[in-house]
């Protein structure tokens, strides 16, 4: 087999066969094919797309490039679900409990965060004492005492998926859907649970900015799955605003156990508990949204939690503390107008949170846990002159300036009452 | 400036401006943009095009990456050929004693042959003695003494160019039409001609295998070399069956010295009067046809070649021994079969001299100078069984039965006599 003859393939809109698309994957991670052929490839596949059959023979290959995770016990069912990453977004932190707590388990590997999302691994971190970096053997005990476990994905896992996407990202070849749909699927794909749930965001603070490309997205993924024998489901969720009022580390892990608690903020209870019957449904389990409801308002969602967080180090008492979501520096805004917020730049409020130390501007930074913006004023809220809009909070004092910039830009205005835009967008069961 | 930027304008479908292009040509160049990012940019480009002034700007671009071939005299006109490649081609052995016998002077820089199609500077280096590699004052000094010299390609023109079809070849981006005329026309421009004249080869042996494509390309380079002020002018030629009778390299350099005493054969001398003729146009020179047939009738032009290749060492007795295109092992392959040769697959003529030890497979094989084929029958021909086919030349006994079987498959009989396909398809002044 040749990778040239492979790339003109691809260039002249022919579709490759598994064993070409094996032969690239396997090759490639090895080191056998130099970068400047993948990249070459890459694009062609870019600009002249992939059939389903290449799709699912690309995911599959990278899936077989490493490791995969089995579980002993073959009597359990295992989920799992992917958020294709937005601002605010903490879902992951309502949904092992809600879930776990019916008898359905979910080993979730968590990704960081890079540029103005946030990885759900980055926002556990900020609990004192918390261990996301298990080995399997730890990591299948924790799943199997708590019926959830939440870690960072460990690096024998989909080697040629690191290595491709760490290509795309310098060769503008990342928004692609066959190959983002193969990307988060081989990871899936991985781990081998029994059922997936999708939450495909959409809409200024995420990748997919439309809802078309969002539910292509979703179809593509959900048909992989099912070819590869999982039971698929998948949400399209707005992501036009940040998800609940929190954005950064600390103050999401503070509102998802809030969450829990109190059932506030709308938006995030309303995702995270579709998500948890999604996957209930497909489990078998019958009256999924009542028992959702049930384990919500009966604070057994929110034990859960609490469980989950001591039983890998966290040290919950911190988290409950004052300190753990006070900054050295909060500013808080207040609106210089009255009337009703209209809509909330998404990309910009996870920017201006970014830049106020909650995420990483490049691979390798350091994280402020502490950093962030908790949002007082939602779309569709009224804010009187003088009312709070928002409150920055940062290590770096003199990034406040800049931040409230952003984040005031973000924010627009009207006389009238804006349509309310439901957070799920749409539901494929 | 950005290159991933640049790639994903490009991936876009969006004109790049004159400073990204020479910003991408200028730090590649230089190695500060890595190759992967450069082959996923020619990929964008290959499949999503150039507009014509991108294709201008690249073309300058590379041009100016180095340096540039300057004539002291500024009181005479230069003028350059160029052929895109093919079998039997040595045009240029005939243009440059046509042209320079008539005051018009040609500094032709060659390339080397890879693959099936020869290369001039090869083909001359069979004759004993013979210096390709010159220095730019022995260049110039024997430019102004005979009126043409004929030298390889120096290193220090065009290096991007050099870098970029380098990369080209290893990432299915060789053809694409704006990529090839850049190309060309960088190393064309390189060298300060007043005229140059271009010979696109159409065909089965050609680059090009569609006359639309050919015509394209040349209007491309045609437009390209007008916008730097370049007199232009350009054929397309026919490559459905090689060029003249003979293929190889001491049996080319015989065949040109040949058709310049005889006038035959009638294709060859054909296209190389029409390309003389053209470029004696263009520099002001009236009746050019007739002084172009009376330098070939009258012997200069035959004489010409002769004090070239003596001029740059070539000793012109061994050309004219009987051993120069006599090789270890010759076979003449005879017709088994009678009737009108109907065609002569070009490319699987040319892969049979080359597996002769005419050309080179890969960069830095050895040429068996004397290796070849003479064809002796060409379409149109009558071929009555036992009549002479063509004649297979090789220092390697043992490749001379795969080389018949190649060769034989290229003729195709007919019992019809085939309509006669002139060497000049079109003809652009």
């Amino acid at each position: 087999m040749n990778i040239v003859e492979i790339i003109e393939k691809k260039r002249d809109k022919k579709a490759l066969t598994k064993a070409e698309i094996n032969y690239f994957v396997k090759e490639y991670t090895k080191g056998n094919i130099p970068d400047y052929q993948a990249s070459a490839l890459l694009m062609a596949i870019y600009l002249n797309g992939l059939n389903k059959d290449e799709i699912y023979e690309l995911t599959i290959s990278m899936k077989n490039s490493g490791k995969t995770m089995n579980f002993s016990r073959q009597d359990l069912i295992f989920a799992d679900k992917h958020s294709t990453g937005g601002v605010g977004d903490k879902t992951t932190f309502l949904v092992l409990p809600l879930v776990s707590c019916c008898g359905i388990f979910m080993p979730k590997l968590s990704g960081r965060g890079l540029g103005f999302t946030g990885g759900t691994a980055d926002k556990i971190e900020s609990v004192p004492g918390f261990r996301a970096n298990l080995d399997f053997g730890e990591f299948e005990n924790l799943l199997y005492k708590n019926g959830a476990v939440l870690a960072t994905q460990t690096n024998n896992l989909t080697p040629a998926d690191k290595k491709i996407y760490a290509l795309r990202d310098v060769t503008g070849t990342v928004s692609s859907l066959p190959l983002i749909a193969s990307s988060i699927m081989s990871k899936k794909l991985a781990i081998n649970s029994n059922i997936i749930c999708l939450d495909i965001k959409c809409g200024s603070g995420a990748f997919m900015k439309t809802f078309k490309e969002a539910e292509e997205l979703a179809n593509l993924m959900i048909e992989i799955g099912n070819s590869a024998n999982r039971k698929m489901c998948a949400v399209i969720s707005d992501m036009s605003q940040p998800l609940g009022n929190a954005v950064g580390n600390s103050l999401e892990v503070y509102e998802a156990l809030s969450a829990l608690k109190t059932g506030k903020p709308y938006d995030l209870i309303k995702l995270s508990k579709t998500i948890a019957e999604l996957i209930l449904k497909k489990a078998g389990i019958e009256n999924a949204g009542e028992i959702v409801l049930e384990k919500l308002r009966n604070g057994e969602a929110y034990q859960k939690l609490c469980d989950i967080i001591s039983s890998q180090g966290g040290d919950m008492d911190a988290v409950l503390s004052r300190d753990f979501k006070r900054a050295k520096f909060q500013k808080v805004i207040y609106s210089k107008q009255k009337g009703y917020i209209e809509s909330i730049n998404c990309e910009l409020i996870g920017k201006a949170s970014l830049y106020l130390g909650a995420g990483r501007m490049k691979l390798g930074d350091e994280i402020d846990h502490k950093a962030g913006i908790y949002l007082y004023k939602k779309v569709g809220d009224f804010a009187d002159v003088d009312d709070k809009l928002f409150e920055l909070y940062t290590s770096s004092e003199e990034r406040l300036i800049e931040a409230e910039k952003m984040a005031l830009k973000a924010y627009k205005f009207s006389s009238k009452m804006p349509e309310k835009r439901d957070v799920i967008l749409k539901i494929i069961e």
